[in-house]
């Protein structure tokens, strides 16, 4: 795929500087910058690759000055990082798609299929398990029986989704990731000395245009749902136990935790390895910062960080202070001695 | 499946409050009710619930005080909490399970099975394993060469077991759980410049009754055997290091990690994304909070939590008071002018 | 494989003391020593579990002295840990080895795959993928369109490895691990009230002599490459984000998670849990204890710990005194008290 930079102009409502007839085939950072590529630039402050740039088109914010000479065709934009997020889109959308059932898939005869779907070789679908239009499968994907999966659903190798599952429209899962495994439910036995299973008999609903990363786990009810509402995204490796509800457009990075029962609003934002207790609510655009430790509920509205997560301003001063408590304790020992001496002449 | 009040009072030794041949035929949490669920009560702080559920039946300990008229029957039981456990788990002990060879599995012939077992379609058995009766081995489930499996064993689609891994009875290993790659053992080469490899050529000895969650990981020993003891609970996402040993009936929560040699006592619960040191020992019903980090031995019996870990009330004071180190600080600062204005008016 | 304490001694240049015919064919730890194994001693302060080993042959630094009679074949050497990693080695290398393309695994017809390959059952090779020779992929490993592999690579079951994914030579991946998911990048979009996905057109490299543990996570890049450079070792449910770079020979313990665009030096080693922040730099030879937190970039040769990181010695007097916070807390109302009646009283 080529085009030119008066066509990627058009798509894009910009304006050309340089010659508009130069073709470009793909992506670079403006940094890593080749012939071909198109780069962009949205921060004043690398403004400086710009003059050394060897990609053949650079999109630019148009209040950005320039004062130096540029050997590359500008488009001039409203807002370059959008624009480039655009042209990605475009960009993959016209990649092409797998489709068909491979021979080698395992389709049960009581699975439903939608029109134009991929399922890859080696994916297994099990009985009754429905499967929207334009679903892309790929190989070693599992799903377990009497699962419903929307439209345009993505699942990767290697994921697998547990039985009575069921997602909404253009939801994607990564490689790895395992939804509606059992909850962690134990009950001790004391006569027999060791722990009985608590079967966990629920399952886990996942709304619309979720997207979930690799190796992440999402537990099933124990009774009910495990809920992942709409525009949720997940990264990585994070853990999601029973019967918690996660609010819409709510997004994790890698390695969080929250416990069983919890409640989490719309619109958070937590940080990596955050943890979150079991049972508790966090209210709407609630942001944490990177490896908190929330042990209770939050209101919405608040941006916190820490363990029990506090405002990011006090944080960083506790944390500083926090380096320098040897220095503290010094001054407190100086004092006391101080103190005692001048009891003693008074 | 549905059974009348009168069926499940016999079942739970149970006191039947209301019409007996009411039906139900599934569970639901009491705030979540609907006709023909059976729900329980077992803390009073939830009994209003009681007056406006739409549960068929509700199971209610003994000595809750009902004070307001109720449209559902009731079945009194001493411990409705427990109950319900039972319930559930004949409720799962009735559904049809799966059973037989897929003829899309692969099974060495050199591997022995037992009576009784399912192994799906795609799901791959090493030469010299040997599967005991009962065992469930889902699609996708990798059993690598010569390892043993008691009877009874559940094990997840997308499960690995590395070569020479030992089972005991009733063990279950949900999706996407790792149970002896090789452990983390390198030696640096100073002068190759690089490390070395140092080879695992040890194994995973898991015993009777143990449950992994997902994406868990168990790395095989350096030599000899990595020990998960008989009734051991994982959560999703642990790590659990080469050459370690858990005792009996511990529990974990999700994203724990237990570095290389340690051994855990018996009895022991771990919060989640707890991180344990290499080379230590926990004694027996050691309980650690979530996110608590132990660099050292810890003696049996002790509920502690943070890093290192502590008593909890000493922890909560120690979080509180960090809280305020800001204040704390300046009333230092205080003193000292203070002080210093004391000693030069002396 | 049965060896002579002779033949042994000969292949790690040792000197024998006892027995030169006892035959040894399996490795032990010397406190679970047992006929017909080696095991070794290289800390005097385990000298005890030589005079009841039931070890037939000990390896034993030459500078270790015994002063009582030993029943066993004594090798002595200059370094005995380096000699059995040397002889690991041995064995490991003897052990027959999978070979041959299984009947039951996919390998695309547009795939190139080099000479004296094992493909196992159910393994997977897409469009384009090029194995290079002697390579290892077991049953149920992904590897998707495009993907390029050098000699002498090993990937375990039910690792996947997302297309145009890059390896040098002898890299190895534990099972679970994914390589090459979407990075995690959204933008919020108001009009429509949701994030929109800016689409991950880059890549993963992996150099020569990676090994990469279980169920660990490495995305690709936004655009250009995620890379991790030569030599370098990481454990289990590891998190390395998009377009970080990993420096040679930098080793990390299990669950560490590295966020975006991170750059990362040689010889870095970093504990258990760690964090580390997105865009920013450490430099080498870097050493970051246990569940650090890393907000800002690191310069080269320290070795820090905590959040944030700070010296060991500092650290561990910093944790002593918030566990004595509340202690210093009551020393601070004391002599506020006192300073005021020494003003009262002045």
């Amino acid at each position: 795929m080529e085009f030119t930079a008066k066509q990627i102009a058009q798509l894009i409502q910009g304006r050309v500087e340089g010659d508009d007839e130069v073709t470009i085939n793909t992506f670079a950072k403006i940094e890593e910058s080749r012939p071909g590529a198109i780069s962009f630039l949205a921060n004043p402050k690398y403004t400086h690759y710009l003059y050394e740039t060897k990609s053949s088109v650079v999109l630019v914010d148009e209040d950005i000055t320039i004062d130096q000479p540029v050997n590359t065709t500008l488009i001039r934009v409203r807002n370059a990082r959008d624009c480039v997020a655009k042209l990605l889109q475009l960009y993959e959308s016209m990649k092409p798609k797998k489709n068909g059932i491979d021979s080698l898939a395992f389709v049960s005869p009581k699975a439903k299929i939608g029109k134009d779907v991929y399922i890859g070789a080696f994916a297994y679908i099990g009985d009754g398990v429905e499967l929207g239009d334009d679903c892309l499968i790929y190989p070693h994907a599992t799903i377990m029986d009497n699962c419903k999966l929307g439209k345009g659903c993505i699942v990767y190798p290697n994921v697998s989704i547990y039985h009575e599952t069921h997602f909404g429209n253009n939801v994607t899962i990564h490689s790895g990731s395992v939804i509606g495994a059992d909850g962690f439910g134990f009950a001790p036995n004391e006569e027999a000395g060791s722990y009985d299973k608590i079967p966990q008999i629920g399952n886990v609903v996942i709304e619309d245009d979720v997207e979930i990363g690799a190796n992440t786990c999402i537990d099933r009810a124990t009774m009910g749902s495990t809920i992942v509402r709409k525009g949720v995204k997940l990264d990585n490796l994070i853990q999601i136990a029973h019967n918690t509800d996660i609010g819409r457009n709510t997004v994790m990075s890698a390695q969080v935790g929250i416990a069983g029962s919890t409640k989490v609003g719309e619109w958070c934002m937590f940080g990596g390895q955050t943890g979150i207790s079991g049972h508790i609510e966090i209210g709407n655009k609630v942001a944490l910062g990177a490896q908190s430790g929330v042990p209770g509920n939050i209101k919405s509205n608040q941006r916190l960080i820490g363990t029990p997560p506090m405002e990011q301003r006090k944080f960083f001063k506790s944390q500083a202070l926090i380096r320098r408590l040897p220095e503290l304790h010094e001054q407190i020992k100086t004092l006391l001695k101080e103190v005692e001496e001048l009891k003693k002449n008074k």
